[in-house]
């Protein structure tokens, strides 16, 4: 199974590595962008030794607890069977 | 519209900063942990003056010219219409 943690900052939470992407791709010609905002995003293998359940509250609790800072971050955690 | 774009790093690369994660989590006593990869991970707010077609190849086109490093990276798109 694979877990997917992205990790963006808040929408309260100025973005400046975002801006200065947004401004850069303005000045190269790029059409229509508004915003822009970056983040981190983790790809997890599990070892299959959990069910589903367990194995997202795992995921959950690694993502809330290490990967993010949560007072200027916040998660969303994906998981996928693999065939 | 909203457009995602997760850039990681090939499966042929080391990615040393997720292996550093991965052994931090199990030396933490966190379970069922096989492998960690690390990428990185754009929100583009598109402004909506383009038709999906286009917003993708747009968005494709930022990916793969600029988001992305060719030689050791790969990319994922994904647009999302807003309600």
């Amino acid at each position: 199974m694979k877990a997917y943690v992205y990790v963006s900052l808040k929408k309260s939470v100025l973005d400046p590595q975002g801006k200065t992407i947004q401004s850069a791709l303005k000045k190269m010609g790029y059409k229509g962008l508004e915003d822009v905002r970056q983040g981190k995003y983790f790809e997890l293998t599990l070892d299959g030794g959990l069910p589903r359940n367990d194995a997202e509250a795992e995921v959950t609790r690694i993502a809330s607890e290490i990967l993010t800072n949560p007072v200027i971050e916040e998660f969303q955690v994906r998981l996928e069977e693999q065939p």
